[in-house]
């Protein structure tokens, strides 16, 4: 494929090839020159916009979990907070094949934050930020430890896409779905 | 260092070498070539005992489910269910630096299985392993749906361990011990 000059691409599809990269091959192949490739560019065009690599995977992680938070964010609040809850948390199970990607390239990104200091401050923004949001739920519905609860909502939701990412035959669609409403109903139900 | 010759190292060895690269630097700097250097041995030294950098993947990561599970296997039935549940499951997160290194590198190579056959199915029978544990202890007390709390017991724990290799100020360990036995107590104090 012919490289197309800087000025024909942006860092915002740079991102987006880095996450098809990323997504089909493993976030360790999103090299600078995979990314080149599969956005059509040059590799200089590709350093133009990130000196490094690391800003590379910083500005790509931040675009898919802006993403992936404004869809949280839309959710409507249904006077059911059971299905406020699953609409919210559903949207982080891999449920179809883009949130498939979007589970197995954040859980790396979630990975790798481990040893980049740059990557795990984005991470802790988006964890802060759900769980807040869901503990907002959780307050307003009289539930007891609901920072507690919250955070354990979250770790089900990332502990089950990364189990259905690496094992998908364990974790059907529809199993998923029902685990969900199970951990949904364990928060609600229980007194403390 | 000066290099070893074949006879001197192992795959055991070398496993080890690869894991502790893995901790340090992450899953992707674990090539070849730094577990040799790792190891002290000669890249060829490798390449003798794993032809290809996916059978030392899979090698290294059954090895380290193998020190996992042993100890989960290890835990004492106790009379009370939540101190059985408490220990198995507290052997999975990062209370102290050795659990800390080995949840960072499982959850590595749970991300790597989403691209690698070898490696997901290692880590499905992990999985199917611990899963099956917790619910013979969850049947034995009669909890409702003893599957899918038992699946939920796992993926809340991973979660929880990706959540606090991420993002380690978020999750700090008593925090982390806090959770869990919050967890547990949803599990079994719930009715259906």
């Amino acid at each position: 494929m012919r490289a197309r000059p800087y000025a024909t691409t942006s860092p915002t599809r740079l991102a987006a090839a880095l996450l098809e990269v990323a997504a089909r091959s493993g976030l360790e192949s999103a090299s600078v020159r995979e990314v080149a490739s599969q956005a059509g560019v040059s590799i200089g065009a590709v350093q133009h916009h990130f000196p490094t690599k690391d800003e590379m995977l910083a500005y790509s992680f931040q675009a898919l979990a802006d993403r992936v938070l404004t869809r949280l964010a839309t959710v409507d609040p249904d006077i059911d907070p059971t299905r406020t809850l699953f609409a919210a948390l559903s949207q982080l199970l891999p449920l179809d094949d883009q949130r498939g990607s979007e589970a197995h390239v954040m859980a790396a990104f979630a990975v790798r934050a481990a040893t980049s200091p740059s990557l795990s401050s984005i991470r802790s923004s988006v964890l802060f930020t759900i769980r807040t949001g869901l503990a907002t739920v959780l307050i307003r519905m009289g539930t007891p430890d609901p920072e507690t609860r919250a955070a354990l909502l979250v770790a089900a939701v990332n502990g089950l896409a990364l189990d259905a990412t690496s094992s998908p035959d364990l974790y059907p669609r529809e199993y998923l779905t029902h685990a969900l409403h199970t951990q949904i109903q364990l928060t609600l139900d229980t007194p403390n």
